[in-house]
């Protein structure tokens, strides 16, 4: 995800010096920050109306209504999950401007339109699945055998990952090994540390015994061969050619060495099997009751007693209606409640004016048969490109089945996501077939059946993918505060944005605070 | 897997030089040697007898049953498989020497004590898979928060696998920074190569300004913080601290850094759902019919016309026999062949007597929870450690479930091996015991419930675990010819040693080329 990239974060690094805290001791690192809330104490009746039943909604009403709370939860749409959804065939798309898809896809495929993965370290997803009964399976994030392409680089043949990973690795190892060799670091090790250095480098990149990353059988068995072994007569393996080191520096293919290391993406993640919307149906089977669908928030009134919440009809189809209530949860984008008549603090306001939200992009396209598993032997994870879609990601859903499945066919943020989305449906898809076959050849859009486009900035109950903060200084920890009686949740109060962990823990961590409140009166 | 590791590849490489050849183009690296057979021709009512009902001589007996010979199968155990089986609860081990094990897992726990896992790329495997309706799901191979672990490193505390491998990584990549800031590269990399080798340095070590690799958000971001990202007040990240680089190259810890990269384990991989031998199952329906069990080889004869087998009743409980056919598709394993009368070429009589075989040592643990997930958040993956155990695997199946879960306690080649057959079945489970504490503390014998282990040099039908070749030269390739009526298979006339690929594709080697013969007359 390129905004989100190791190198923004590393920029993001000089600014916030102050977040970093040299830590003494080493081996204590915590996998995750959720822990199970404990909301301890009677609040006596106390009434909350929740705004929004996306997955801060949701736990938010889960949890407050098991601490003895009177919940309501007014929600936009007509569904509950928010963000947290997934396109099956039948399912209609709206979008601002007017476009409106019948997505086609066959019985049973669907295609995760926003959050499509679970790293093993969001244990609060992973909380939430387990005690609503949502089974997870593996979801293949890195998959050597899927290919980094640039349109300018190689001739725009796409490459293996594994050719480009392992061959950055042996030449980088291999100029190391001649500089530690003349002598150029000895200032910096020395005696045994610089024979170890030298043993692992040479381990590390495959290196042979004149420490030289070449063509043998030792770095095939890291990039992979051009004829793999096999049984009996004509079982000799045929090494493969890494690629030059210099060319490889030109592709600029590195830049996606780091995409499965970075931490989100440690492996292992996980997927709800079914599609992603299994957990917004697991909340919903909870606490589905408490909702008020296509309630369009009008107004926000706080006074020392309580709060108002007006609502009209987001359809126009209902009546609309007041809500009155002692505390308020709000998990409403702020690029949403921005425009909706609020009483909130200065500091509140000031923080919702402030965040902008990332436009997002992504399509889907069902193929008749799996042919990136059938004929290129890629199972799951994700091709990286240059070429406007971005991406091309495999499901981990079904694999090897002889039926269609679902690609994600492009995944982009920013500039390239504002091309797609002037475009309309048809020819966005047109555009995804385009570029897809530049990578996999004709397959690509003879097996096509049907797609499937969701463009998050043109997406009248969020506007926008997830909230931005230039930095999580002041600003963000006032409108994390409660303000009277309300607080504000969401991904976007959360430092894991655009991540349904960043909405579960936010919630914890307000209702929390808002409890304790109600609790010392 | 110590005795395949890279090291052992790398050293290989120079004795087989041979085996190399330079690719003028590149680009056309093959994603596997399997290719479906097609035995075109009649037979004319040829009979096969085919020793062992392994994956190899099942796969023969499948395609040349199709192809219109009359099969059949003398098979040594009571059971199909050979090599590709599970150990559940009530299954009895009965090892040479006399130990007798009686396997406790509960109800629905196994342990796959031979081979465990699928690379992607191992199509044949896949393609029968397909075949025989055996449904397969990823197995976790890389768990970058699974251990490495020394006992003399870091006073012996395991270190998550995301620490080494992003330390390593960047102390190498601020190394090289170095020297090729100080000019000591200047005849290897000039101007624009030289930008862009240091910006990808900067970008794959997550380098901060300064060229350093520091505490720092940057760095977290790939290892793993001390304190994950969060929700609202309490959500900022606090950094980890990198392992010191001469701590780092002293751990020795780097020496498994490969261990996911290498061609074997490039991700994906996969596993039967339900365990290996649902492999050995799907076959057994097909060709179960053809096979006679508890059948010990005794003697194997050729003559101008055919081949004629005696066998004797392994368990002694039956009456042995004598079987005659036109042709013979041996997979017995060397290791055993060489003690049986045969009337083979010399030159297969020599291979057989030139291969020697693997010992090899497997433990599974049955734990009352899953405390490796729920404590300690790791899903599958594999821990390494210079312990007598080598490794622990966390199971891939039923990940997240509140019930039981079966560890690979133990897998060792070698000395470690021999030492741990050399104990008695209890104390090889204490001794797993042992070790595995001293990595997951107290909870691995407190939740310990059932244990059961596997030398398979220790085994009457193989012998040992798997053939080695000191190389693949003449004496490999003349022991995969056809010798008079009789051909021999298995994954010891493969490139795949070891693994269940090599056994087919060394069977449908070895069926065509005897095919090939017979529609020649």
């Amino acid at each position: 995800m390129s905004r989100r990239s190791l190198l923004t974060l590393i920029g993001a690094t000089a600014g916030s010096a102050a977040m970093l805290r040299a830590m003494t001791t080493m081996g204590h690192a915590q996998e995750s920050d959720y822990k199970p809330v404990k909301l301890e104490g009677d609040p006596k009746g106390a009434s909350v109306v929740i705004l929004g039943a996306g997955l801060a909604g949701m736990t938010a009403a889960l949890e407050l209504r098991d601490a003895g709370y009177k919940v309501t939860i007014l929600e936009y749409q007509k569904r509950a999950g928010g963000r947290c959804i997934t396109l099956r065939g039948g399912d209609e798309v709206h979008e601002m401007g007017g476009f409106v898809q019948k997505v086609g896809f066959s019985e049973g495929q669907f295609f995760n339109n926003g959050p499509w993965r679970i790293p093993h370290h969001h244990q609060g997803v992973i909380h939430y699945c387990q005690r609503l009964g949502v089974a997870l399976q593996p979801f293949v994030q890195e998959n050597l055998s899927a290919y980094l392409h640039s349109k300018d680089a190689f001739d725009g043949k796409p490459q293996r990952q594994s050719w480009i990973k392992a061959d950055y690795q042996g030449h980088v190892t291999e100029l190391l090994t001649k500089a530690v060799n003349a002598g150029a670091l000895d200032d910096e090790v020395t005696g045994e540390t610089k024979d170890m250095l030298l043993e692992s480098l040479r381990e590390y990149g495959a290196l042979d015994k004149d420490m030289r990353y070449a063509s043998n059988i030792g770095t095939s068995n890291l990039r992979g061969y051009d004829k793999p072994a096999g049984g009996g007569m004509t079982s000799a393996p045929v090494p493969s050619t890494p690629i030059g080191r210099d060319d490889l520096l030109r592709s600029g293919l590195w830049h996606h060495l780091r995409e499965h290391d970075i931490y989100e993406h440690h492996a292992p993640l996980f997927q709800p099997i079914g599609g992603m919307d299994m957990i917004a149906r697991g909340f919903a089977n909870e606490v589905g009751d408490l909702i008020t669908y296509d309630a369009r928030v009008t107004r926000i009134a706080q006074s020392e007693t309580g709060v108002t919440i007006d609502y009209d009809s987001s359809s126009g189809e209902g009546e609309g209606g007041q809500v009155t209530a002692d505390y308020c949860v709000c998990t409403i984008p702020f690029s949403v409640l921005g425009q909706i008549e609020a009483d909130l603090s200065s500091d509140l306001q000031n923080a919702v004016d402030t965040v902008w939200y990332y436009e997002g992009f992504k399509a889907g396209l069902e193929m008749k048969r799996r042919f990136w598993e059938q004929d290129e032997k890629i199972y799951g994870g994700i091709t990286f490109t240059d070429l406007s879609i971005g991406q091309i990601s495999y499901p981990s859903a079904d694999m090897m089945s002889a039926g269609p499945g679902v690609l994600l066919g492009a995944y982009q943020f920013g500039k390239p996501a504002y091309e797609f989305t002037a475009l309309t449906p048809e020819q966005r898809i047109e555009r995804c077939l385009a570029d897809g076959e530049k990578i996999h050849g004709p397959n690509y859009r003879q097996e096509f059946t049907a797609g499937a486009s969701f463009g998050w900035h043109r997406n009248s109950w969020t506007l926008g993918c997830y909230g931005h903060w230039d930095e999580y200084g002041d600003t963000f920890f006032k409108a994390c505060e409660v303000d009277r009686r309300l607080v504000c949740a969401g991904e976007h109060l959360s430092q894991w944005p655009g991540w349904q962990e960043g909405a579960i823990l936010s919630a914890l961590d307000a209702i929390t605070r808002l409890h304790q409140r109600v609790i010392a009166g």
